[in-house]
């Protein structure tokens, strides 16, 4: 991607932005950086998207220095832009029009682990590696795995999820509560610890998910489950990925609670065979993982293997042993770098859609005729449960044409998935990429709710500007 | 309850009001009803608050007709009350500035069940028992089971759950996506079908549990859930109400994906042996239901029944033929009848605390000394997988000292709740009766934002004014 200061501003902006700055250096001293390199570092560096940095990042250690932050810049109206591990991939972090990122690197202590209730309260720069590691002794765990080791408080405002949502949920599902910091400098909880609530608009959920748009979140109240007595994980190939889509639909509609049911089409497994050594049979496959009780976890995975046995799939190899399942799954985690090593030099481009369980076969095999004719290079992974799914598009980004033709693919993807009542991004939020698809996805009055409920809670347009929607 | 009509309005509202009469009589002509008899029936008649009947009832057909109804309400500035079964409990239906309340009942058409997605679409006025009814022959069930048979509009609105909810969630689980008629008229869908999404700010959520006070919702997009192969159902006596909390917390920890865990207390027992013809002992009781297969059903009840033997707790006696099933949840479901049945004229007033689980055992013990210290007759019911409780307070509303009485003891629970983290509502929502509340529960700036949001989308106060939040 192309680095682009920020454009959209005036003399007046600039001066404004000076004074903040000069504030906030005579505040927080060297916790204030305004070298080229970190700024770049705090913006987009994943995606075509540009890298857009900010003038500014500051590492904030509490929530009430992060209230003083945004007063600054609300009083001088300066872009405030909330930063956990920059692992976002439709630009949540940039600064079109510059601004102050805050950084949550300090702001990483697990604060309380209530097992008993199955909720922990934590500070947002706690990434989800980190959360299990300080959980593993005490028998639960936080299930959300997005790819990389994110911030938990990225993972809220972005809603994101991962291979375990079909069994666990969303960021939606698994955030109780939150306190952030709003526009006005006010710090709101939105909710209590009680597991379920009545009481009053839901500004847990509208939070999740908004990006930093709304607010900056400084703590968060996570859902936290047992961590199951035994796992089983295993591997099925498939004919097709239409069988493979279709075993998927049966297995959530016998009830089995499946933890993990994850397609990889041949193109994918090749690349993991590739990169992570292993000797899968090249066809489509999914890859498994069952919890519960010894007894429940192989009854779940017989009948999973009857399911796949009845569409032509198997066989069904599955296995306990913590190492066998471990080396699957980091290969299924490295994909990414599998995708990469494919054909080095490319940058990944990562497509987001999610259907109706019932159209998504149709949707991946439309999508994969659609990748031949457009001769690209785009293996396919899915967190088929949900009918969601992802291509790794790998772009010579110098290669105009081909730029072209991957842009224009991802316009037909996004439009069929919109056409099969999906949507433009099952776990990768709106960032600067997806705002176009919005209008198409929602229509116009819920745009226009989504707007009125911006404008109400940051009248001055200064949370994460630029992003989601423009006032 | 006292009836009281419309005070809060001045010569200006009542000349609107009646030039939106005349205009709904144009339109709608014998679906405008204006008599006394129906006006009441459509506000508050379930509790101890007023009942405060709007100025007239319609009964729309469409979405479109509900849109049209809200722009002649709109242009005139008055209140609009959706209306589905009556059955809410803090007042969400009653017109303290008169209005026009829209009543849902000829809006109950199931439009299309997904099974292979496990979702369906419905109107609002569909209520639980009637989608179950129509859903059966799919295999397939909606798990949300308030104790009235209430319209799925409103338990939308009211952000309702139920037994099932420890295992199914509660409507902010349920609910995929809504269609809304906002304050100007205008139609908004909230989501698409698609599992999970992570686009833009979460609208449905924002309506869910919002009491009709941002838009009217004219059709529902539910998730429902495969009917389990098989089930389990028992009870469970506990010495004491701390014993069978420690045995819920224990349970839930364990994994163990029990479907319902209801704590009754001694009164609450002998009120259902008395009514339901039982011959339970009189003491604390859990009521337990297990979904799964057959294998995983008689693990789970082992499983339980293991942990209530190490808490001093049993025998538990469970069951898997349907009748004696029925029997069980019928008696449970009867309560209400039953407590009323216990001091024949009382009315009950529902209480709704929930708190963490670790809180329970204190929090209803603390309850109970209360109860007794209070002279009140007010048997425990409690969805204790979520660490929320009720009581049927049992009032002689003639009786001013025992009202008294009854009102400051409903202050302290709520208060005791809080003091644990917990809420003043678990699942029968704000309404007028819990107004009061909101500000020690979820402080200013909460408020605040909840104030900003209902402004924004309502900048003229019609929906549902007066209730959650005022302007």
């Amino acid at each position: 991607m192309a680095l682009v200061e920020a454009t959209e501003r005036t003399q007046r902006d600039r001066r404004a932005v000076d004074a903040v700055i000069a504030a906030l250096a005579a505040r927080f001293g060297n916790r204030l950086v305004t070298s080229q390199a970190v700024r770049e570092q705090h913006a987009n560096t994943v995606t075509w998207i540009d890298n857009q940095p900010p003038d500014a990042v500051v590492f904030p250690q509490a929530t009430e220095e992060v209230q003083e932050i945004v007063r600054l810049c609300a009083a001088k109206r300066v872009p405030v832009i909330a930063f956990g591990t920059g692992t976002s991939l439709e630009g949540q972090i940039n600064a079109p029009r510059g601004g102050i990122s805050l950084d949550f690197r300090d702001m990483n202590r697990v604060l309380a682990v209530h097992a008993e209730d199955l909720d922990c309260v934590i500070e947002p720069g706690v990434t989800r590696k980190q959360l299990n590691e300080q959980l593993r002794d005490q028998g639960v765990f936080f299930p959300i795995d997005p790819g990389a080791d994110a911030s938990l408080g990225g993972m809220a405002a972005t809603r994101c999820s991962g291979t375990n949502a079909v069994r666990y949920g969303t960021m939606k599902d698994n955030v109780l509560a939150l306190k952030v910091v709003l526009a006005n400098g006010e710090v709101m909880s939105t909710a209590r610890r009680a597991k379920k609530t009545a009481s009053g608009y839901d500004l847990t959920h509208l939070m999740v998910g908004s990006e930093g748009t709304l607010g900056v979140i400084t703590e968060l109240t996570l859902r936290l489950s047992g961590i199951p007595e035994a796992i089983s994980s295993g591997v099925c190939p498939f004919p097709s990925v239409e069988a493979a889509c279709n075993a998927t639909i049966l297995t959530i509609q016998s009830g089995i609670p499946v933890a993990r049911i994850e397609l990889l089409d041949a193109l994918q497994v090749r690349a993991c065979n590739l990169y992570s050594k292993l000797t899968l049979p090249e066809m489509p496959m999914l890859f498994l993982e069952f919890h519960g009780t010894e007894a429940s976890v192989a009854e779940q995975s017989e009948r999973f293997g009857e399911i796949a046995r009845e569409l032509g799939g198997g066989p069904f190899d599955w296995a306990t042993r913590a190492e066998d399942r471990s080396r699957l799954w980091q290969a299924r985690h490295d994909a990414y770098w599998a995708d990469r090593a494919l054909r080095p030099g490319a940058q990944a481009i990562a497509t987001d859609v999610c259907v109706p369980i019932s159209r998504l076969a149709e949707c991946v095999t439309e999508t994969q005729r659609d990748i031949a004719a457009t001769r690209l290079l785009a293996p396919i992974l899915g967190h088929v449960g949900d009918g969601n799914f992802h291509l790794s598009l790998m772009v010579d980004l110098a290669d105009d044409d081909e730029v072209k033709r991957a842009k224009a693919f991802v316009e037909r993807l996004v439009a069929r998935a919109l056409a099969m009542d999906g949507t433009c991004t099952g776990e990768h939020g709106v960032g600067q990429g997806k705002m176009k698809y919005l209008l198409a996805e929602h229509g116009e009055p819920a745009l226009a709710a989504m707007r009125a409920i911006k404008r109400a809670l940051d009248p001055l347009d200064i949370m994460n500007p630029g992003k989601i929607v423009s006032l």
